[in-house]
């Protein structure tokens, strides 16, 4: 059993970290810090955990969490420019969840996140945590871990997550001409544990709406991904559910939808793609994913769709955004960085209803 | 007292017809018909009638229908086409909330609705009601019905009134560059009253699709209010909520944004536009429109954004689907045609929470 | 036109009010207080109202609601007890919807609401607003306000208001053996527009909860108007939802329910109790009601059922807990004390989906 | 690894049942019924199984259904009644989550699912399937089971189980002077996949109602489990979440509250009670239950509260009705039975949110 710490256990991500840890074989709990609730029994704050041992959270500087194996961040940005180099100085591997390691660029963390960035080194020697599309950083965490080295794994974000997985296959394979538009809609989940007007229950019940139009957090982690600078146009969309996350990303396609052999083959293309990946589904021709096939779970489902006179490939995901949008994703990448199964503790299926 | 009637009066859109016109100050219901339901009380089936008087379904052949001032159809596509010449001949005005009249070329509509259209020469005379957008129709045939004639009017769909109020000031400028990309997402009221997996609470609660991508019997109607024939890439999706429909309308503009006077230029322009609607409002800048703002009222909200790099403008609009989108702007259309104020008997307001 | 005025207007049930009001064709909003909002506009704060005018939130201390014919108190309680006596005093009728003037025992008041009342001889004055079962008090003070007294209205809560509705009937024709059991379950507009963990929409969401079991401050409420102190057992719960309450009330019978004529002399009885009530309906027999048939209206749903074995009716009534529960019923209050119609500007129905 | 076959496996229960037995580690699904499916691969009808390898729905006719260990059946009344005495004779175990075996008198049954029934002697012999209350018979199907008889086990109904479960303690101890009333509140799952205007999304989203007041038919299983004939008052209610059911029982005290310890005492009672459950945590004093915190899981959470007046107990649980109230339970029933940890696969917690 490794020892796993979460910073930040009382948030939404931290929760399901906990709940997911909790089950996983090959990891237990060591520590699980909230500032706000140090001392406080997990099961007193989220009842979930009612009746499963005496866990309690501990302060922030908490030093069991440099007894552990794996801590996993799940704090807001800034923070985890603390956390993150004194863990990887006591040889404590990192798994972070907030923005704090994703963009390469040190400049461009200063200009979308408001601080000089204090471990510009670290943006180097991250590995990127979407195993899907950048697995030769996070085998080569895994060498490095192996060999005693404590690494750092900068896990992609839900809206990234999602949108990156419906578009990088079509990309790759040189069939799109950019500009892309993603146009995502995301559960509540995705705006966090803050009590505030917004996450009202009354004011988010029964409402659509698109928010942070041009300027949300994700768009330069979504054109880094997917290496297309100013050509992403995002558009995120808050609907009244808890957790999903819906990507429906417009590729224009750069030739005639026939010559790529039509919907078949550029299914084919993705199908192909994702031969390997535990996670990902595309689903059969004709059929579109719906975010509650996959919640609770850390799958992805791709479905695909032609938008004919305007030659558009439309290609549009499904995942939890709590999950494979966040700490699922941390726990793939955290197997993968110590030699375990991709899918270990992550094979539960979603609840059909 | 005009005298109304409604035929298809129990599904959604049929109620929400029975609710405004049985408030309506200038008109009173005449006969509400419903085939699988005649002879029943509308309270038996519709509990929010309880309690205000006697009303009842009658057969799709009720006489009344031919006594009345106007006759809405409530029913599904092709069912128009048996009601609106006959209506017509017995100087019924008809305001018809289904396709069958909404396409001006006969061949879309058999391609579109796989039935050979059987009154075309009505689709010359009929009046598109999408008053913001065509008022001359609407003006020309409240002339006619002044002058003692039986005029029809072919109402807008929910997707195409939400889609075109927020793409059309931008498109009529001059200042985009097709094509447009139409992201809409609909509360399930929108999928009809019928009982279905699709619309079962269990399966459309906590999740979100996309659905009938590059398929959707509104891209026809949108192309053609725009004028914009193959320009259009039209995305519907559903979400967990009764009303609402918010569409994300992507414009590409055609020169750079600043050149346009930014967004506040853009902002005017739409301002200017909609002088004198009293429906549509133009939310101020950097304010982005809620469902939940305009449901349950005839109201549309639109909002504008930029995306910079992608030198877009991004208008959202947000609708009520069964009222602005269907039986509220049949009302509005009404309320033209007999010469009323043109929000009569639609000035409620949304419900705060 | 007489001049309203809302204090607290920011909350959802002076939103409420504000929506009733601005529609109502007696009434004009004449100031709208909110401290922390003063200054600002109405439709920036509550889209809502977004092309409505120029509305804006004036302070608390705003002299023109001395100019007011009704001030309408949307405030927490304890803090009516600073507007009702110096409006009083300024020819100001008062209609509070907060529980201040509800007790009619000072030492109740203080035992439950944790302070000392500071105008008791107010408790003695004060009609109650629940017009279906309080008709006379409400008729007294249209008597003084037409003689150009200012009145008093301490209007009923929401759980009262539908608890006590489904139950009066059975105890005043003295069929009843308390104690009674009510088990009531409301949307969360019920729990205000304060952001709390509570309220959160992440955890009302797909969630149901009872809450402050035998000890919820409606109970000496329900107790007084029922005249039944210490024989109701009064239980609330939460469901995910915005506006609905539905209480379900079980009324031991005192004699066999044959001897009563079964469910149908029981149901005559709660027919001719209602005779006359334009907002409260008697569902035919086994129909019991459901709360988004009055969502958004007035009115009052209530069906009953026999629990055979047991011997017990069972009550439930269905209301919208922001509008027949607090501003609705506070208008109607206002109807009757200024000589209007009970349903001016109430009449609109629910939506039927 | 045990062979599993679940008839009904396209319905509710019948796809948790799939949910709970893929993911079991003793179990493997060995034939999986639809007849209005048969053929049919799962994932095209349930996408939670996409690439989940190529499980096929067969019919009920499936002869492997004989070759299995277990089989489930997930069916409506009166349907188990055809397969329960074939699968016995062919040494298959069965545990049926549908009513046909859980009342002990044939009379009864006819009463109340209005058919004769044709195995009673089976009614004799089935174990009941509510461990935490019966654990006796079902420990002594599992000694029949290790001898290689096969045995049958009627699970509890979901309401009968979160009811009884609240109840039974305190009246095992005496402490209760019946009638109780059960006032209780289920999410739309309970009413099934079948679609109609009861669970169309659009009528259950946004409302409450409660149903089948008296003659609810989980009122004699209740009635049988409590030992109380004609002494319960049950009254079902639905709300607008997908998974949870919450029940309220009101169980009137034979004695003082304080001659019994008060609520303190009470809880001790009910904690000794559930030592040694996996699955039941009662909550701390003052902490009552929500249905969130279960859901997904097979746990139980039960919250009391004294309503001091009417010296009313007030029993508060929660579950997950398609889990504890169904499947999970019966997944549990086959781990005692085949000598397994009762919470064999069942130890998931719920998600936070």
């Amino acid at each position: 059993m490794r020892k796993a710490g979460i910073v930040g256990a009382a948030g939404f991500t931290g929760a399901e970290l906990m709940r997911l840890l909790q089950a996983h074989p090959d990891f237990e709990l060591h520590a699980v810090t909230s500032d706000a609730l140090a001392g406080t029994p997990v099961a007193s704050v989220n009842p979930t955990f009612a009746g499963s041992g005496g866990l309690c959270f501990s302060a922030h500087d908490d030093a069991r969490l440099f007894e552990c194996d794996a801590v996993f961040l799940a704090v807001p940005h800034t923070v985890a420019l603390d956390f993150a180099p004194r863990l990887l100085a006591h040889a404590v591997s990192v798994f972070d969840l907030s923005a704090d390691y994703r963009l390469r660029d040190p400049d461009a963390y200063e200009k979308w996140y408001g601080k000089r960035h204090t471990s510009p080194e670290l943006l180097v020697s991250a590995a990127f945590g979407l195993p899907e599309l950048f697995p030769d950083g996070l085998l080569d965490a895994h060498r490095r871990c192996a060999q005693g080295e404590a690494v750092l794994v900068a896990c992609a974000g839900c809206y990234p997550t999602a949108s990156t997985l419906a578009a990088f296959p079509a990309l790759q394979a040189g069939i799109v001409r950019p500009p892309v538009i993603i146009d995502a809609i995301s559960g509540v989940t995705g705006a966090g544990k803050t009590a505030n007007e917004r996450t009202h229950f009354c004011f988010a019940n029964e409402s659509l709406e698109a928010y942070n139009i041009g300027k949300h957090r994700h768009t330069p982690e979504i054109e880094q991904i997917l290496g297309l600078p100013g050509q992403v146009a995002f558009t995120p969309h808050l609907a009244p559910l808890n957790r999903g996350l819906l990507a429906t990303v417009y590729l224009p396609l750069a030739h005639d939808a026939a010559s790529l052999g039509g919907i078949e083959g550029i299914g084919q293309l993705y199908q192909d793609f994702y031969e390997g990946s535990p996670f990902v589904e595309v689903l059969g021709q004709g059929v579109l994913p719906k975010t509650a096939s996959v919640a609770g779970s850390n799958r992805v489902h791709i479905g695909l769709a032609l938008q004919e006179p305007a030659n558009m490939l439309v290609a549009v995901s499904a995942i939890d955004n709590l999950c494979k949008g966040a700490s699922g994703q941390a726990v793939q990448c955290a197997n993968i960085v110590f030699g375990l199964a991709e899918d270990r503790g992550l094979a539960a299926l979603a609840c059909y209803v």
